[in-house]
């Protein structure tokens, strides 16, 4: 790589702060750097060693009794590519170290609790990383959109969601919160092309299209859920998303700086190591029935 | 690749058969194939497409009703790599493709129940490769050994076992029972490994010497939980494992052709393709307010 990858800080750029507009977001952009597709995939793959050295470091410690671990909570709307990051950046991660939940529309046992009833169990162990496909933002997403919720229910829910995020903070927990940003013409390609490909039709959905024609109503609820929950402890990141290569390259890149900013580092152990190699020593003059190193 | 990586059917190669003895089994050979660790790295990155689309297709065809699904059955002595197998084999997978259950020592309710009682809930669903990280055959293993359940319920456990594979394999489970066979010497060196390598130390657990010295009864007891639970529906495989390499490549391939045996398929689906392109298509024209393909 003669040429950096990252030509600014990608996850200051696309980090929300007060006043952010949804609509001055343009989800055909790349910020943060001028490469391309070929590029943007070299990187995913560049920087999948960090990612993995990291999470690594992440769970050895919480063996020990370190509590810290990261939630990320991944919204967007339908096709915009969260299947792409599950497959192409938490992919990367070992298998033990993730822990994922994909949160569907609820059942019946489910809405006759407190909407954040099913989100609690979820939360990830210390060590861990865990992914909230969907999440509790879709209490104040679809909900409020289809009119699931009476107005002052979904109202209570944004205060609801920053207490409970305030508190598992508290706990260990960094919080990052990303939405993939599509273009609605982006989306209408996407489910053509899944229309187009027999190996793809399991993914399409007709449903999805019920939800693409309330796409101003969907936008107007996003903006109001980032606003009223973001916050330093609970970040939102907005990633333009038309091209996956950078989606993918920008979700890795801000889950590998959280990461550095919990500093994990290998564990200390409270055993003594000497007499622990001497008693593994004094055990290889046995001899064993096998036929090994035949 | 120039050569062909396995000069043989290795899935056949490492097959338990009547009259199995695992004292004949070496665990430094490197049955079908005569490559080294480069090649067999090569191979291992080689056929991670292969076992992702075979992956996707059974997925696939569970969203529209197909019942199948594969059950790996991990089981080892310590050090003998059974992470290196989730982290380069099954970490191949795609994340929602993979149910991963790891069983150590049994808590107190767990203790309180049935052998199986904890098993059970982690058959995976259909669609899905199941990892078993330890199973059902610890309690015929270490509970053996270390007399933890006296002789006439180890003896039942067997018949119990037998079962309750045949069960699930009638409900649409492919089971797959792997044996990772490392030497004593090899072990030996693996826990000196660790114990050499800081970042290596949160890995040691020093109860694992006191299980080592018992190796030639860990040795009767994988001999007499294999040869009474093998059968046509749920096979046992012994893979050498004194090179990592080896065994990492072989799992794969054992995996990949238990896979290629249910045959998935791309599933049909029962909407009308047309009908929704054209509902995508008609949905086109709206105007959005964003600033999309600016």
């Amino acid at each position: 790589m003669a040429q950096k990858f990252w030509t600014d800080d990608v996850t200051e750029l696309l980090r929300v702060r007060d006043g952010f507009r949804l609509s001055e977001v343009d989800p055909a952009a790349t910020p943060g750097t001028a490469a391309d597709k070929k590029a943007g995939q070299a990187e995913l793959a560049r920087s999948a060693q960090e990612l993995r050295e990291l999470q690594e470091k992440l769970f050895a410690q919480s063996r020990v009794g370190a509590r810290e671990r990261v939630l990320v909570v991944l919204q967007a709307m339908d096709a915009a590519g969260k299947g792409g990051i599950v497959n192409h950046v938490f992919a990367q991660l070992e298998p033990y170290g993730l822990a994922l939940a994909a949160f569907k529309a609820p059942s019946e046992e489910e809405r006759a609790h407190d909407f954040l009833w099913r989100i609690e169990p979820r939360v990830p162990g210390p060590g861990l990383i865990g992914l909230f496909d969907r999440s509790h933002y879709e209490d104040v997403l679809i909900q409020r959109v289809r009119g699931f919720a009476p107005p002052e229910e979904i109202e209570r829910r944004y205060g609801a969601i920053t207490d409970f995020e305030q508190r598992i903070a508290d706990d260990g927990v960094r919080i990052v919160k990303i939405m993939l940003h599509v273009s609605p013409e982006e989306q209408a390609a996407r489910l053509l092309d899944r229309l187009g490909d027999p190996e793809k039709h399991w993914k399409y959905n007709a449903g999805d299209v019920d939800e693409r024609v309330l796409w101003p109503a969907y936008m107007d609820a996003f903006q109001l859920a980032i606003e009223r929950s973001h916050a330093p402890h609970a970040p939102w990141f907005v990633v333009p998303a038309n091209s996956k290569w950078y989606a993918r390259a920008a979700v890795q890149r801000i889950v590998i700086t959280e990461l550095q900013r919990l500093n994990p580092s290998w564990p200390a152990v409270d055993f003594d190591v000497a007499a622990e190699r001497a008693r593994v020593e004094s055990t290889l003059d046995l001899s064993w029935p096998t036929r090994s190193g035949s």
